[in-house]
């Protein structure tokens, strides 16, 4: 086993940062390795903007309901963005209303996570930590007016680096078999029964975790998780998107 | 600069492969480095389909219009699940509406994504070369309808890996400062001017790599891209999405 397979291998969610920074080289690796993923058809349909201001750290730990995005030194917003080659085509006054299909929002949607995804693999190469911050969807049309995001782009996700101050276990990941397939899908047929010993060690997981605190099984967890209601901004988030000029057709 | 970012930095999509085979245990890392990357919530919505069956792997290649789809010996769907986590709910007798919203369609497309990138970083770090296969949403139905893909699931794109057989030219990217912006989004107020020495390197890669091919600026090859017609299949994506049951709000 490689280094690399090593890093990625080792994966944990980091929520909690010490308040060393990280230096500025760093993070130019981070965001050139994110720059160097696959992008569909080479249109680069992302962006990557690093939030410093301290009062804008704040209001996405508000947006998100969680302290440790201030406290994260190296905090990124993760922007599918069609507005860029848009600005391309109307400066060569060409129409381009297909920026704003479902098609071109899948495309633009997979560079941004995949370019995110190095960003997330090269901090953790380095010693940082790392956590994705999909909490900053709590309310979407904030980050769009906090981080100025114009029409025809749309926060994906934060990303949230620093140097680790806790050490958490590996969480154990589904069994293969259930999430890995030759040739064609495979449903669950008795999902609980085929679940049951993967319950278990999720179980086991948490207890270890936190001994203080009530402990799930995976399939309640989602059971739950599922069975919720959803806030208004969830609720209306096509429209939001639609209103970025995203998914017309 | 450590071996992982080296990788990261080195990648080129490699659409050429030898005959040599994959070792079953370099698939097996590929998979469980994409298993342990991130998902949003620990949801884990995402599954993998290796397709090794000639007449499914033929079948994908004229979906996608590329020979090479079926040339890879590591070709893999990668698929947007939501359907596992509505069977456990469904063995639990819970609703499980909210899976079919545009919230959770986000979470499962970033965990698919992120998951992806994972196998590929992971194929690149042990020599293998890797593309992926935007291409074979050219028609999602007829993916979904090949790889038996159950309502709540829908193909993302492919991955194909094998080993190289071509060593292409790095892509030059953006300018950093066109796609990474600090507190705020950064709209190119001239982008023919700010673009023209990209345009430059960009046009001279292309040069390099197909001397009797035409040849094309960056800002070009975008107006073009986005002002061509779309397949009706690309055109009726969002009622193919719907029909799997998701974006229904």
């Amino acid at each position: 086993m490689n280094e690399t397979i090593r890093t990625l291998l080792n994966h944990r969610s980091i929520r909690s940062f010490t308040d060393q920074k990280i230096p500025e080289e760093q993070i130019d690796l981070m965001v050139r390795a994110a720059q160097h993923a696959s992008t569909s058809n080479f249109f680069q349909q992302y962006s990557m903007i690093r939030v410093t201001d301290p009062a804008k750290k704040q209001a996405l730990a508000e947006i998100g309901n969680q302290h440790y995005i201030a406290e994260a030194d190296g905090l990124f917003v993760l922007v599918i963005d069609l507005h860029r080659n848009a600005a391309i085509a109307k400066a060569k006054e060409q129409p381009s209303d297909v920026l704003g299909s479902t098609d071109f929002f899948f495309r633009a949607f997979s560079d941004t996570v995949i370019a995110a995804q190095n960003l997330v693999t090269a901090a953790e190469s380095l010693g940082l930590g790392a956590v994705y911050l999909g909490s900053i969807l709590n309310d979407p049309q904030a980050v769009v007016d906090l981080l100025k995001l114009p029409k025809l782009t749309f926060p994906a996700f934060g990303v949230a680096t620093g140097y680790p101050n806790q050490a958490p276990q590996l969480k154990p990941r589904l069994p293969k078999e259930t999430v890995y397939f030759e040739n064609e899908y495979h449903s669950m047929e008795q999902p609980l029964e085929q679940l049951k010993d993967y319950d278990h060690v999720v179980n086991q997981y948490y207890d270890l975790r936190d001994a203080n605190r009530r402990v799930d099984t995976f399939t309640n967890q989602i059971a739950k998780a599922v069975t919720g209601t959803q806030s208004e901004n969830k609720q209306k988030m096509m429209e939001t998107l639609k209103a970025q000029g995203l998914f017309q057709y």
